[in-house]
């Protein structure tokens, strides 16, 4: 006896989405389609057949979605999730018998061929099916017994091939011929706001309307409506905990700090509590948490940054010192990369013996936010902690509160980022912040929207942030910032700005490093919330146009177009199931105007080519005739450098 | 209590070779280098090793082999199979504390730091090591206190950093701390004729030399010599089995057949015997193995055609009608693709209930021929029978007989072709036929050798087949016949042609088909073998070019180069161990003199540019002095359209 697949004749492979063969959820958004696919075969010239079974989260049961035949073997099916949480899905394919004999029938007849034993044979089938159908059974028969006798050829070939009886057909396969994908992949369905969110980040300590005052969460509620007005929906604060004061850190970095340097919030804990405390000087828990309801009803979440490292006095390092690696001198191992240290931080050791212990109380700092009313963490470094923690974390907190959301702060090799995001992170910092050129930003966002990283790596854009002050910002003064934020906003659905010192177009770097000099992270700073600035104005301005308008509120369907001139990119997005179409052209040089023919990709994106349409300029409110697929466009830097079109067609 | 990875930190991900996640074994060839590699990191700062473990065929103990680091993240090792059968391998990587402290020791000891406690943290790590080592526990405690008490700080540096001293500790990891890649992996080790194969194909009925004679294995016989001495190592018959009478294809496939029409031995079986008989006329068994032998003495090994299906007077008919289909009207189903019909074929029903003894049958037919000598069989239209049948029948077939090598005559879609390669095909046509300009042939290779295909499809390049007659050849006669061989004889390190027709330069076509005309499937030729040919006269050159020049026995190693002109192709292919670099150009206009700069792709074939060379043309004998990357070619078709250059280092 031969122990194999016998009469299996059917191949499924290249499933997708699919995640390191299925190791990670591919991740996905409510109401955003996504794409099931496979590539799907048999030997011979027999039709094939193929469906999709999807379970909800929570669900029971297996619905079925027959697939579309594309191209060349390749079958697809588009799924909207209306649930969040857990879908799976898995594919069949077999041999369709009833199909391949109605076309052979069609062809035949109309080839004038004598269709009598074809009837007969297609008779038989429909019998088949009828012997195994409960519910179909006498529709079947008389179906059958009708073929056999037709009353003429014409009838029995239209009835044959009906659309009716191909419906009831689908349904009968020889069990032991139909192919099962091994696998049941799975799809974590996550809210909207894991694909589209704004984001602002500012230091609560610098809240205080009086210069030279400790702001607080107080402060930070007066705010809120200005926040909420330029068209943020996420409000991040730097780490709110007591700061260490051993080893702190003065102005600019310095190794020494003066009795009044508050010292770096990422150096978490004192003698007055860690991660679950609060900075007396912020305020009470209380009021954290009134801050947290008025920004809800402001349409703004409150997001936390969680920093898993110790100051030399965080309570941690006495309570529990085998988290921490010691050395021979009796002292506890800060951070370094050699010859450089880092004596303000002490890293937990994730390979203590402890490390269930570890976790654990690492959980529950998040889990003691969540508590509190967080929904979204900002988790810093998480590439200097085990990748199976994260694993764990994320996985253990999402099943119980799949609603709260993680952005990995880490800037590193390709891979490393790459993991975190299979891990569980759902968004992530990018390499955007370095990415200026043309073919830069091309290659960038095709790597992210057209490879598999689409489908576990959601990027949050950044053109600054209180560790960066990339060149083009240091050399472009506000033309560049005004340039790179609408970048940020068009090409990504998720993008965030550390906030008032990009307003006021703030650039002045610390010696020849790519960071602000007389950072925020080591001082109390005082903005005038009230000035009037453009580049705030133009962010209130395209943060209500991402509101306004479905094309940028997911980053999946960007298509670039050809230009005539690599100083400026084009691209385009569309929202197919509203009709919102917008066209983007950015001149990337900060200093001189630029001009260009432009082609709008339409076919790319799937839209027959417009012979005669309006582009209008949601950002100057200009409005032009545009024709066909090439267009001519002429951007001056000192007065905009975009076009973001809406098209509206004719 | 967590019940998960605890302080694992290493993550290896994208092992390569790799075919559909391991569900089948990667192919390589004996005595050819193949990378395993894969991209492995750890969160922070750490340094890691990594070691690939091979297992040989039969073998039972795993061979560590420390993997090299590459860049960013990757990291490889090569293996030079010295055997032919399965070998496994697997992967582990692990946080090397000792490599973090030793390298962080020497920036330290460089940057003027204190390095008494480091040395003691060095000598704790080699302390550790001693406590688990059997064999180096002496050495390890010697050098580990060593270090506690050093003479002076620069000899225990020096020590400490020892390649001697790495050596050593490259061995002592901390067992919960190794990360294992989850599957071991398979690499399927062939013998060399699967990698580099010269094939010859003819149809013994026409191998008399006596016009109008049935030709017979004896005449085959006294045509080796000249066979070998064109420098081809495979020769090549269709089917030698006797050829149904009834429904019997005449001349030019015509539906009926005179009483002297051989018919086509395609059309396999009638009531002197099936797939394990000969054709009477062709000789006997004897008459066959003494080919066998004759042609092994020669270099030759025989290829044998095995086509399931068979003719409706196959004994299989009447023996078992259950392995075919049967008509509602008593009459068994012919192979068809509606409305067209093939009435003189009947394909197996791979559905049959009684598909076991369907399979064993089949398998049968291979190891009767495998017991009568044959060592290569060239599987005709393996796509229209099971993709499972193959996978167990070369697999089980293999297992006794890994020298035995399948050649898959599949010109489908990609997907099926791709699939019977992974199913076992040990080498396979290609879509080389249709690949005609500078674009289509350079992207075709790449898709061959610089994707995963490269680890599971082994292509097999031919010019013509008795079923296909090219148009570039129909149109562009012997010079087209002349440039089609001499790319596809430097292009893949497998290839073949149908012999004669092909030396002949024969290239009528039938009316606007792309086949020949008087095709030899339905008569028997007559051909004068003595007949001097430019066509064979370059054959001969170009097999002699590739033994002598091992750059041309592997397919891998192709690195196009840019030209400044798309009628002329430039590649280059290197044997790094054995120093021989060929460089080709091919003009692939067959009517024009066509000229081009070529530009060497020294980096890509990882050679340091030469400045100063010369260069042999192996076809011409002429030789040239090259300079750097950019040289100028030119080439008229009418004399050579190709230049073979073996480059002569200065």
């Amino acid at each position: 006896m031969i122990n194999y697949k016998g009469i299996q004749r059917v191949i499924i492979t290249y499933v997708s989405p699919q995640v390191d063969n299925g190791q990670f959820p591919a991740k996905a958004a409510i109401n955003e389609s996504i794409t099931l696919s496979a590539d799907i075969f048999s030997d011979g010239h027999d039709e094939i057949s193929a469906s999709a079974f999807i379970k909800k989260p929570n669900g029971e049961e297996w619905t079925e979605l027959p697939m579309n035949f594309v191209i060349n073997d390749h079958w697809a099916i588009n799924l909207i999730p209306d649930q969040i949480g857990f879908y799976e899905f898995r594919i069949e394919g077999w041999v369709d018998h009833y199909k391949t004999w109605s076309k052979g029938l069609q062809k035949k007849y109309e080839a004038g061929q004598d269709i009598r034993v074809e009837l007969q044979i297609g008779a038989k089938i429909i019998e088949q099916a009828a012997n195994v159908s409960t519910t179909n059974n006498t529709k079947l028969l008389e179906w059958s017994s009708s073929l056999i006798n037709p009353a003429n050829p014409a009838d029995a070939v239209q009835l044959a091939t009906s659309d009716e009886v191909a419906a009831v057909m689908y349904h009968y396969r020889h069990p032991a011929a139909v192919t099962s994908y091994p696998s049941t992949l799975k799809i974590e369905v996550e809210r909207k706001k894991a694909a589209y969110s704004t984001w602002y980040e500012l230091f609560p300590r610098s809240a205080s309307p009086d210069p030279g005052k400790h702001g607080t969460f107080k402060d930070v509620i007066g705010l809120l409506p200005r926040v909420a007005k330029m068209g943020f929906d996420v409000l991040y604060f730097p780490p709110i905990h007591p700061i260490g004061e051993k080893n702190r850190k003065g102005k600019n970095n310095s190794l020494t700090a003066g009795a009044d340097n508050p010292g770096s919030p990422w150096a978490i804990g004192n003698r007055k509590g860690g991660h679950k405390a609060i900075h007396p000087q912020l305020g009470t828990l209380k009021d954290f948490k009134l801050l947290i309801k008025e920004a809800k009803t402001l349409g703004i979440e409150l997001a936390m940054d969680i920093a898993y490292q110790c100051a030399p006095d965080h309570p941690y390092v006495k309570s529990h010192p085998q988290w921490f690696k010691w050395r021979p001198d009796g002292t506890v191992q800060y951070a370094e990369n050699p010859p450089k240290k880092y004596e303000d931080i002490l890293p937990f050791n994730f390979e203590t013996d402890d490390w269930q212990n570890l976790w654990s109380e690492l959980k529950s700092v998040v889990d003691y936010w969540i508590d509190a009313g967080v929904t979204i963490f900002r988790i810093d470094n998480p590439h200097t902690k085990s990748f199976f923690f994260w694993e764990w974390m994320i996985g253990e907190v999402r099943k119980v509160h799949p609603e709260v959301l993680f952005l990995a702060e880490a800037f590193t090799r390709p891979r490393i980022m790459e993991r975190l995001a299979k891990a569980g992170f759902n968004q992530s910092y990018t390499y955007y912040t370095w990415r200026n050129t043309k073919s830069e930003l091309e290659e960038y966002m095709t790597l992210l929207t057209k490879t598999d990283m689409r489908y576990y790596y959601r990027p949050n854009f950044w053109p600054n942030t209180p560790d960066i002050l990339p060149p083009v910002l240091i050399n472009g003064g506000e033309n560049a910032h005004i340039m790179r934020l609408i970048l940020a906003a068009t090409l990504s659905s998720n993008y965030g700005l550390y906030g008032p010192v990009y307003e006021y177009g703030i650039n002045k770097p610390h010696g020849a490093k790519e960071e602000y000099v007389d950072n925020e992270k080591y001082e109390i700073k005082h903005w005038n919330w009230d000035e009037y600035t453009r580049i705030g104005e133009i962010i209130t301005l395209i943060n209500r146009i991402r509101r306004q308008n479905p094309a940028l509120q997911t980053t999946w369907n960007i298509e670039f177009g050809a230009t005539s001139n690599d100083q400026i990119i084009c691209y385009a997005k569309a929202d197919l199931r509203s009709g919102n179409l917008l066209i983007v052209a950015v001149n990337l040089d900060v200093f001189h105007t630029q001009a260009a023919n432009v082609k709008i990709p339409f076919e790319k994106l799937g839209i027959k080519p417009l012979q005669n349409y309006i582009v209008h300029d949601l950002l100057s409110g200009e409005k032009y005739r545009w024709h066909n697929e090439w267009n001519y466009v002429q951007l001056n830097p000192y007065q905009m450098p975009a076009h973001v079109f809406k098209v509206e067609q004719l």
